[in-house]
């Protein structure tokens, strides 16, 4: 039996609040951090493993952060998940994206349908249709081959697909993998889809409009704005359009589109990248095989994640490390900072999916909670970082606790020796360095050299970003955010942060407006 | 008589914390609201505005953050800054990169030269240098015209000028003074070279390597790498590429340059995109009187900086506020939100100049202070980040203030209507709804649906987004930057955060490690 309770009358977490706090600096010090470093690892899927010595914890902390995993059901609540049930009670729906990669638990009939079923024959209707446009099957109206696929959506059918797609797209191109190339139009200033548009060969375009509802206004817009420059091109709009949405979006059944393919309310947006709304342009820009690798490292990360015993399960283990920083050690943000530059983009993906999930006040009852939630979450790919804000997280007045990813090898095989070593051994070293220097500080007689140390973080290490691994660490994070918003007994899944914007939107530009809004809008022309 | 004092001890930072608080959603209410919308702005240079109505403050606050910088000295200090005073303590320094852009105070000689002179002639060489490249009078081997640019930097040779490039990007190529597309190469993750290169038309690339040292390893390694792919494609390096650094620097006499142009210690990294370190690259993609109407912007801005009157000088103001918030309110973070798509990577370049410069534990003689200094930044364009991050801000448990930045014209003058409005009103009509959505709330029976309010906000106005507002933008954040680390006593201009690393990464790569850093090294193979 289930019981949703407030973290602050969870027994385990009276008790992991008196658990006697970890120095840092000492703990990570000499041979002792040499053991930490060997023995406080967990093996991910893909073959990666996350390693969190040089996080503020002990085997005290993690036996308590064990209890309290227990005691909070988190196992069992994923397995409600998967199962079925509606774990989304404020829009009262299923959440099931991870059945877009596989099968967990039990057959989930909904809507007369059973819903692994309905994902994979979407898959396999997509993977078809990039088929034939590769083949030169489905073509432009003059009878030759697209040559560019440019996705239309915000959000979460936005920075999840566009991190993928740069996530992999040198990968590709040395693997002889990459079919075509993709742009991304998303915010409704004009200038984004003017300056794509700009740049793209519109008579070998092919856009995907996604957007699960079909009512989105930026997404809308955008599209309209697409078909103008096709008609201005001489070019019908319907040759170059397919649609993914909902089947009860008023995009689903138009003729204005080459083809639809279809999600369904269960699968949010920043859920969504292992749905059609990553599946069509990624397969388009890769190749259905190469889609299919990256649902494979997505899946083996799902059934990882059911593991009960925390020290086997690294989003278990990640997220509750991430509540221990956030509720008892008081921290703030977390900073995510890949040693890849194919993950550029990741950040902004994981700052979506953190902090639209796990930024709430209200339990999933609708109750105030009286403890805080979700982290701001930020990062930029190191080396990079490390010449900019990495200054503050050194010798800042606040602690920031921070999540590593590295890879041993690099996407594109192409490298250099300078100094007796390639880019990816200095790349490598300096994620090294700057994990032991957050950790351990360097004492100096000069008191702006002076580095306190004491600043925790955990780093993913994988052999390559490729579609596996990629799928891996999407699904470890989607994962990590699932079971934080269990400890805090908030529901992850809606998003009503972004509807009252929505609604002054609308009053302004229908020019009912009064007070601040009116003036504002003055100011600006509106 | 300056006087350099810790902001604790400053006697009207103890009546700043006694002024009783503003109640935002209150103060922004009807009639109130409309009120403070149209009083607290503030003229900023290039046209634009600075308006403060949502944030937390009111006249007795205002009053209060005068005498505190009046108490503190700040317009002094500035007056001392650009009349060549040693203000960088660490390094021992003078702190000029405002003359880059004009002439403030008096005549500064260092190094036996007139500084303004020197920076104005290293300006001219570059125009000279543009105006042969885009005349086809420098050439690569054949005789042809260079038609890329490629800047090999990192941190802030990285950072500004590229968050600069794709604010004009679009501007120019409506404007016809788009000459060169450039990219940027920074990480020693060797896919980012290996990925820029293999895109890139080797034959006709230009490549500005940018170092003030000469000796940063990042970018000496994608310097060989360069090297080494224009070899492999039978061209001369020395044919293909310029040098920005230090008149000191290996690199300043090299025979291995087209052309060397220079800038000096008095300018650091991030405050560079005005020096040769922006100047390069823009004025070869853009053309040099792009670059100059870009320093006109940002030498504006400079001379508003100097106005004793707080409520004259947005920088000052901003800058204040933002104490208030960070030392007083308790607030954290800060996010600056563009509703402008050309402004996606200026969030990444203000992350850089504002952590780095103010992300400091220790006074600018070296005592630890005993209150909180710069704040975590991060931000992505509007609307994009409504149906992202923007529900933590909304509806999370903790306050972060908020920046943002609209403009009332596009940059592409490409627009549509849709439901009887474009584009760009729809943008500004959602930047005015979220200011009021959040400073105001909405309360609601369902707690789910409830907003809370009280979340502050301040907005820049400006006409569009052109060579000389973004000057005026750049200028105000690093203005604002400097007056708050003279609040907090602490020197913006040095960043020993970095070094710490760049020590521990060689000993790895030497394998001369121990303890946790040995086995870091051994799972990442290096």
């Amino acid at each position: 039996m289930i019981t949703w309770n407030n973290l602050d009358t969870i027994k385990a977490y009276g008790e992991l609040e008196k658990v006697a706090k970890v120095n840092l600096q000492e703990a990570m010090a000499g041979e002792n951090g040499a053991n930490r470093v060997r023995n406080y690892s967990v093996p991910m899927a893909a073959g990666m493993a996350y390693n969190y010595a040089a996080k503020q914890v002990d085997d005290n902390v993690i036996d308590a952060l064990a209890k309290l995993a227990e005691e909070t059901q988190l196992i069992e609540k994923y397995a409600a998940l998967y199962n079925g049930e509606v774990i989304n009670t404020g829009e009262k729906r299923l959440v099931l994206h991870q059945m877009t990669r596989g099968q967990l638990g039990n057959d989930v009939i909904a809507d007369g349908v059973n819903k692994r079923d309905f994902y994979v024959g979407e898959q396999k209707k997509i993977a078809d249709f990039a088929n034939k446009v590769h083949a030169g099957e489905i073509t432009n109206a003059a009878g030759e081959k697209f040559t560019t696929v440019v996705q239309i959506g915000i959000g979460g059918s936005d920075l999840g697909p566009r991190a993928m797609y740069l996530a992999l797209e040198n990968w590709a191109k040395v693997n002889n993998t990459f079919k075509m190339e993709a742009k991304f139009i998303s915010n409704v200033d004009p200038d984004d889809a003017a300056a794509v548009l700009h740049t793209t060969d519109l008579a070998h375009a092919l856009f995907v409009l996604v957007s699960k509802s079909g009512t989105t206004l930026e997404t809308l817009t955008n599209e309209s704005f697409v078909k103008d420059a096709l008609k201005n091109a001489g070019l019908n709009p319907s040759n170059h359009m397919v649609a993914v949405t909902s089947e009860t979006s008023p995009l689903a059944k138009s003729s204005d589109y080459l083809a639809a393919f279809f999600m369904d309310d269960y699968i949010g947006g920043r859920f969504s990248s292992t749905s059609g709304v990553g599946g069509a342009v990624l397969s388009l820009a890769f190749g259905p095989e190469v889609f299919a690798q990256f649902l494979e490292g997505a899946a083996e990360a799902d059934k990882t994640a059911t593991i009960a015993d925390i020290k086997k399960n690294p989003a278990l283990l990640d997220a509750l490390i991430g509540v221990y920083e956030r509720n008892v050690l008081g921290y703030q943000n977390t900073a995510v900072l890949p040693y890849s530059q194919g993950l550029s983009r990741f950040p902004a993906h994981l700052q979506q999916l953190d902090m639209e999930s796990n930024g709430k006040s209200v339990n999933r009852f609708g109750d105030p909670v009286n403890y805080v939630t979700g982290p701001v979450i930020f990062g930029e790919p190191g080396t990079n970082g490390q010449h900019s804000f990495y200054q503050l997280l050194h010798q800042g007045t606040d602690i920031v606790p921070l999540q590593f990813v590295g890879f041993k090898n690099n996407q594109m095989g192409k490298d250099v020796v300078i100094e007796d070593s390639t880019s990816q051994q200095k790349l490598c070293a300096n994620v090294v360095a700057q994990i032991v220097a957050f950790a351990c500080g360097k004492d100096d007689e000069n008191a702006n050299k002076k580095f306190e140390g004491g600043r925790p973080s955990s780093i993913i290490i994988g052999e390559q970003l490729n579609p596996k691994s990629l799928g891996a660490l999407l699904s470890h994070f989607e994962n990590k955010v699932m079971f934080q918003g269990f400890v805090w007994n908030i529901n992850s899944f809606d998003q009503e942060g972004v509807q009252l914007g929505k609604v002054l939107a609308k009053k302004v530009l229908a020019h009912d407006t009064e007070g601040a809004l009116k003036v504002y809008s003055e100011l600006l022309n509106i």
